[in-house]
């Protein structure tokens, strides 16, 4: 990657040797007239984050970022000229069956050893960066009385118990009224099981349920599982209840105390980076964040592969454009079948909605320079690093090994938060260009911007400034290595980003393609 | 409706002369060799709700409960025998190009005039049961940060404002990361921008954005309609925040205080019972949903639409079996028309899902006495009493004109609730067998159970017990009455439900059959 040496204005980024347009970094963008260096001179006014023509493109040619084909010109494009959403055609998605599959693995990267943080170990082996009370729930109904519950838990029963951190209620609008005889329900009912033994519950989730409701509590808690110890303590049924709404209450706040009880004997104990499982997203992107926070993420996660982490890159419709590239560094033949068999319902289920993945770019995207899918995908891409790929995860279930795995969500915020926290993800990063206040209650997020001037506004919200890569004040080596530390501290509980500070909770989205009834 | 006379046991409830199945409403059931009057001896434990053959059945003889045919017997059935679920072949649902239209018009009653509720004035003409001061979303990843606001403005300004009943973050996980390219998406857009302009509201909820997202603000409020004196100053973006997350705070805050003194202002005024918006809906339903809550509902039903009301009954998939009696009900064929387009449209949603209506019967149903959807369907629709159906309100959309009106909606308990909010809805009403703790944050839910049992079970939970139908002690036309009152004084706030008491809110649910991208 090129960056202008200086933090002078202007600034102009080109990402590849091939790549026929750069990205304007200036916070404001520039005048037309502005000269670019190498005698490159604006046409017209260009915003930040947006493109400009390197040299002359002629109708018709490749318009090339990252090295890809991010587009074909729609008309003769001047060298200098702004090159914007409707210049460019959009290229036809790599088609599925014809992809590479593992022809470009790379090698494994040197491990990295010695590398610890304090966490709390679980009977499954896997091993949480907070310590919550977590109780689940079978259907909505029960979402009312469960809330009364927490509060009363927050406020009569927490601060009794010092070493447990806090009381999440997971809730979700699954559980009736869908179509349990349709193949796709499996999506939702595998994610409230596996939300449910997030390794930030101490493995497993109080139930609470209903009673006369279609998901039933067996089909979200093994017994003999990660459940053993939970026993039918762990599981209320308001049905049950003989005395009301105030016998409601009374039960789950009972129940929740037996596992306070159980919790607060719980202590941080040394463990090697290797139990980290770090799910990553990007939303509210521009154009900046596949030139800073993203390549940054890209190199901490390098660095955590080799540590012997779990890595989770995610959001089907942001990378189905890269296929090609992720399908050629995928391990084995096997894990790129899976990806392509993923990338392949994706399409359908968007078929099925008469939809396509274009409809994936926000308006958001769009203002910040990103001028299509492709381009986006490419710069999404980035974040992944780049290590091998060595296991698919469907949509809910839960990351098995480590290394670097790609969990299969929708693209949406929450929706693929909660995908990972079903997974099993125990820290979670997230970059932003646009800025967005994005916070979870299972697991600290630490949230990237990619401008400084997003660090500089919201001081309270961004937690790391990759617009530094931007201004020349840090490589992406040197953000990549403070991201790693950052991670190793929030884990440990020593750090607290600013979502956790303010206790800033965005509710859980389930991914349900099943239709309701 | 041919109810025992006495209370004692065993009792047995025959709706229709025409029907050789009744259905026993002992608390306990009956065992085997309980004589069950005019000579018929069960055969077997018979379960309570659970039906009895009055006569001997034959293999592939119809079973008839409510004068219709919920199913064909698969073996005979003697007289006294148990008729369960399995007995039963699900009869082909009415074909919905060969329906009757507009062939059974009920004639109007005979209006019902004086009766009167206070209520707080809207400008668009719509009547409010409460004042409550409302936010709404444009996506979800503001939603932790409003929260935030709304704890401040609940402990800070609220008790300043003492004529405000409360304030109500109408969240969602719809606005972005939805393929908006989808016809579909037209449902849960007109679903939140209909919400916002809920009566309970004033007419128009404050906006709080994010600033990229897909969904705009201008798509959800109409600025020159119910929006022009909210002007720039409901709306919020919290990207235009110079000062982080601090700022965002203080700019909703601002923006509630300014709605505050305006909703403070208002007073409840003598308005007619026509300004009543009642949205009837049943959930965790068993068989004596259809004996005892349903029967009340529907007879109320019939006095509010003769008193000049707008009377909402929903659920496509629990009514799609007694379409016939519907469609010949409908005061118009345009009416009967649009109810015929309504079903054609969710069958052909659940087959894109590879689904049908049978899924909608959940486990707590059916260990209710309820065989499946084609029963559900009959005792469903009693609800909706007499009268000609008067209109047709699609998912999302809002009523127009008063009488009884069907609203397109899915069955699960929130998403049809959410949908009748959206559609004007100022008071709710739900009757429940099984027992729920449902409740909305913005309109009053009376709850209704079906049997005495639960009723005493739950004293903090159930409104009216409209089990004293089976057990004698309330006539159907009694109870009716009772309910209408009671409708009067909740939505004068002269008394309040338990769900608000307790303040009891389930989260809105979307209708969004477009696929996320």
């Amino acid at each position: 990657m090129s960056l202008s040496p200086s933090v002078d204005r202007p600034r102009l980024v080109r990402l590849h040797a091939t790549d026929n347009v750069g990205v304007v970094v200036n916070d404001r963008g520039v005048a037309a007239g502005t000269a670019l260096g190498d005698g490159l001179v604006a046409l017209e006014a260009i915003p930040p984050s947006h493109k400009v023509a390197l040299e002359p493109i002629t109708e018709g040619a490749a318009v090339r970022r990252y090295g890809e084909v991010i587009g074909w010109a729609r008309r003769d494009l001047p060298a200098g000229s702004w090159v914007k959403e409707a210049d460019l055609d959009l290229p036809t998605p790599p088609t599925l069956d014809s992809l590479p599959k593992s022809t470009a693995v790379p090698a494994p990267g040197e491990p990295l050893e010695g590398y610890t943080f304090e966490g709390y170990r679980n009977a499954d082996g896997s091993v949480g960066t907070r310590n919550l009370l977590g109780i689940t729930t079978t259907v909505q109904c029960v979402t009312g009385v469960l809330e009364h519950a927490v509060k009363r838990i927050r406020t009569e029963l927490l601060p009794r118990y010092p070493h447990v951190d806090d009381v999440v209620a997971l809730t979700h609008s699954f559980g009736c009224g869908v179509a349990f005889d349709s193949k796709d329900v499996q999506i939702p009912i595998r994610t409230v099981r596996n939300l449910a033994r997030n390794p930030n519950l101490g493995g497993q989730a109080l139930v609470v349920g209903l009673g006369c409701e279609m998901l039933r509590p067996e089909q979200i808690v093994d017994r003999e599982g990660a459940g053993a110890d939970l026993g039918d303590s762990g599981l209320y049924r308001l049905q049950e209840s003989q005395t009301g709404f105030a016998g409601m209450i009374e039960q789950i706040l009972a129940m929740a105390q037996r596992r306070l009880e159980i919790l607060d004997r719980r202590r941080r104990e040394t463990c090697p980076a290797s139990a980290l499982v770090l799910g990553m997203q990007c939303g509210g992107s521009d154009a900046f964040s596949g030139i800073t926070a993203n390549p940054a993420l890209g190199f901490a996660s390098d660095l955590l592969v080799r540590a012997g982490a779990t890595v989770m890159f995610s959001e089907v419709t942001e990378v189905r454009d890269a296929a090609h590239l992720l399908t050629a560094r995928s391990e084995t033949e096997a894990v790129a079948q899976a990806l392509i068999d993923e990338m392949e319902w994706y399409d359908r289920y968007l078929e099925r909605g008469q939809s396509d993945r274009s409809a994936n770019t926000s308006p958001g995207n769009k203002a910040g320079g990103l001028s299509n899918i492709v381009e986006k995908a490419l710069g999404a891409t980035v974040k992944s690093g780049t290590s091998a790929i060595r296991a698919v995860i469907g949509p809910g279930e839960r990351a098995q090994g480590n290394g670097l795995q790609f969990c299969a969500t929708p693209a949406g915020d929450f929706v693929c938060g909660t995908l990972q926290l079903a997974a099993g993800m125990n820290l979670h990063v997230f970059t932003t260009g646009r800025g967005t206040p994005y916070g979870l209650a299972m697991a600290p997020v630490i949230k990237v911007s990619t401008r400084t001037d997003l660090a500089r506004r919201w001081p309270d919200l961004i937690d790391i400034d990759a617009g530094r890569i931007a201004t020349g004040e840090r490589t992406v080596l040197e953000l990549g290595w403070e991201l790693f530390h950052y991670y190793l501290d929030v884990a440990s509980g020593r750090k607290k980003p600013w979502a956790e500070v303010h206790r800033l909770h965005n509710d859980l989205v389930l991914f349900n393609p099943a239709p309701l009834t």
